[in-house]
């Protein structure tokens, strides 16, 4: 996609915060149309996200807690890059780490944005095929609660519509899946 | 869909940033499983958006300068709720400032969680029909960079999967319309 064809210029930054995985700024920017203001957002490394389908057309989910809302939504295995790191990379490593499989065959979906308002994290999207339940899979992070779900396409589809819990960047890898299930 | 079914304690809070339209706040927390440990996230009122359809089937989005990724997004309309705002008044006035049209037929759509990892901020995605445009639309804000973009529904499946710059909740809200397409 080639984004960052349009850079703001930074005047001043107020506040710099460096969290695990992305760092919190304040900055003073100067946008292309010569405005110039405050902005707060998170300065990320981007997310890698995979949509793996078993041998006989079935998806692999997660339903995992998210402290941010409370609740436990139905979610693509996803991470988040490490930096200097390939995406596929990332997510070849996250699927067996929360859902035991690994996948021998790896496809690109394509890659959006995922909060422009406040986040520059990209998300890349890849599709999963091939998969091998691991004896032993690694072990989860600390802080993560997961659930492995098997669904077809067709009830994850009805799912969304119903209203299940779910998260943008698992609709949005399921879109640009849709052609290839 | 009802989320905040567990709630995780808070047992301390490290940094609390009141910015323009969100909260950053880190704070340590006890998870429902037991787990304690600090997390950095946005504490958000929510996003309200439109798929906005004209008589003839079309879809009317926004192309939209983006400093967090530094390039334009294609994205339907969308706005922060306020305060105690409804999201539906929200996105009924966010559409006129936007992309100069009035919808006078509104349906509910459906929700989802934008960035779980690091914001509470929820989605409220509606259909907008019965499009009527203003002879004198009300303002754009300061920081706003955009230009009104109509396409049918197969124009922008086509963008989306050729890897046209758009964003998550753009997407999603796309696949949650695309049986009243």
């Amino acid at each position: 996609m080639g984004l960052g064809q349009e850079i703001s210029e930074v005047l001043g930054s107020r506040l710099s915060y460096q969290g695990r995985k992305f760092r919190f700024v304040v900055e003073k920017l100067r946008l292309p149309k010569g405005t110039q203001a405050e902005f707060e957002y998170i300065k990320h490394p981007g997310g890698a996200l995979c949509v793996p389908v078993t041998n006989d057309g079935k998806l692999i989910l997660v339903r995992q807690y998210r402290f941010s809302v409370c609740d436990r939504l139905l979610e693509f295995p996803a991470g988040t890059v490490e930096p200097h790191e390939d995406p596929e990379a990332t997510i070849r490593r996250e699927i067996e780490e929360e859902t035991g499989y690994r996948a021998h065959q790896w496809q690109k979906l394509g890659e959006f944005s995922l909060a422009p308002g406040y986040s520059s994290e990209m998300i890349y999207a890849f599709l999963a095929k091939d998969l091998e339940p691991l004896d032993t899979p690694p072990e989860q992070d600390v802080d993560e609660d997961i659930e492995v779900v098997t669904l077809s396409a067709e009830e994850l589809k009805a799912a969304i519509l119903a209203g299940e819990p779910v998260d943008s960047k698992s609709i949005s890898s399921f879109f640009l899946a849709q052609d290839f299930l």
